[in-house]
């Protein structure tokens, strides 16, 4: 950030009276343009035992697989927002259950969750973003040819859970 | 946002192609400029069977009680942000433990997450945003006097689950 997005006029970054951070800050209109975390919402979506996969058609990974998951939007919820990335990404209209996962990693500013899910209907189609949608038993599941970490182990403690019989929530912190 | 934060030219307010939402999108460099719901952490602080509450010295809500909470920052883990919030503003140490709430509130775009956690000493004390903290009983709330519907949520999953005896997620989405 240069300039500020109300006035335009040029920022500076430094400490604001009373905070602890650094902020980018208007030298005309004083306005604190404050800067946080994204997050990214996405679900392991299951039709009779097999769940949907995507390979990406855009960086970064682009031919990795990933299940169907992107940042969420102003006015959606969580769940929302996975079922849209779901509906975006892989054609497919997909009941949110329990949240799977919830992945922070501080360093690119993301807290990821992954929600388990159910199809209400075996259609699926390759969205814009994916170069092939599949749907994909335990067996099938392209282990080294994953997009992201956060993905591997969404998948690992989905098909854990599924084997104890019930869903719980995983939470870790990813760090470089 | 009427002006582009990289460049300082006016933005226009349009669909990018290939998207389905509106952007600010700068007439001049042509950047995309996304926004996106913020996070807000915070928790439940015990200590011997009491827990924090803070009386909020800054608006909104300004004398009205509510748990340690506050906007996650880039470059930390959700966790570590309900962690900082306590210590800023009760001036309490506390270990993060289980996410009690995740609560979306899509119409102001925020995503709030409640740990459970509990304290390493019974030191406490009001922080720039408090204008007072204390450790309060069950029967101490004051129920009619929370800052906000998610603070009353939490605190009643927290006392279900400690009753239950263990600790669960209740998720939630609030509408107007």
């Amino acid at each position: 950030m240069k300039f500020c997005s109300s006035c335009g006029a040029p920022v500076t970054h430094e400490i604001p009276d009373g905070d602890n951070r650094h902020r980018h800050i208007c030298g005309s209109c004083d306005e604190i343009h404050y800067k946080n975390p994204n997050v990214v919402v996405g679900v392991i979506a299951e039709w009779q035992g097999k769940i949907i996969l995507c390979r990406r058609a855009i960086e970064p990974r682009i031919g990795y697989w990933t299940m169907p998951a992107g940042y969420l939007e102003i006015n959606e919820s969580t769940d929302e927002g996975a079922a849209r990335e779901a509906e975006e990404e892989a054609g497919i209209d997909v009941e949110i259950g329990d949240l799977l996962t919830l992945i922070n990693i501080p360093q690119i500013g993301q807290v990821q969750m992954i929600y388990q899910g159910t199809l209400r209907s075996p259609d699926f189609e390759a969205g814009i973003e994916s170069l092939e949608v599949k749907l994909v038993t335990e067996d099938e599941i392209p282990w080294d040819d994953l997009a992201f970490p956060t993905v591997k182990i969404s998948l690992e403690h989905y098909y854990a859970s599924r084997r104890a019989g019930e869903f719980s929530l995983h939470t870790q912190v990813l760090r470089r």
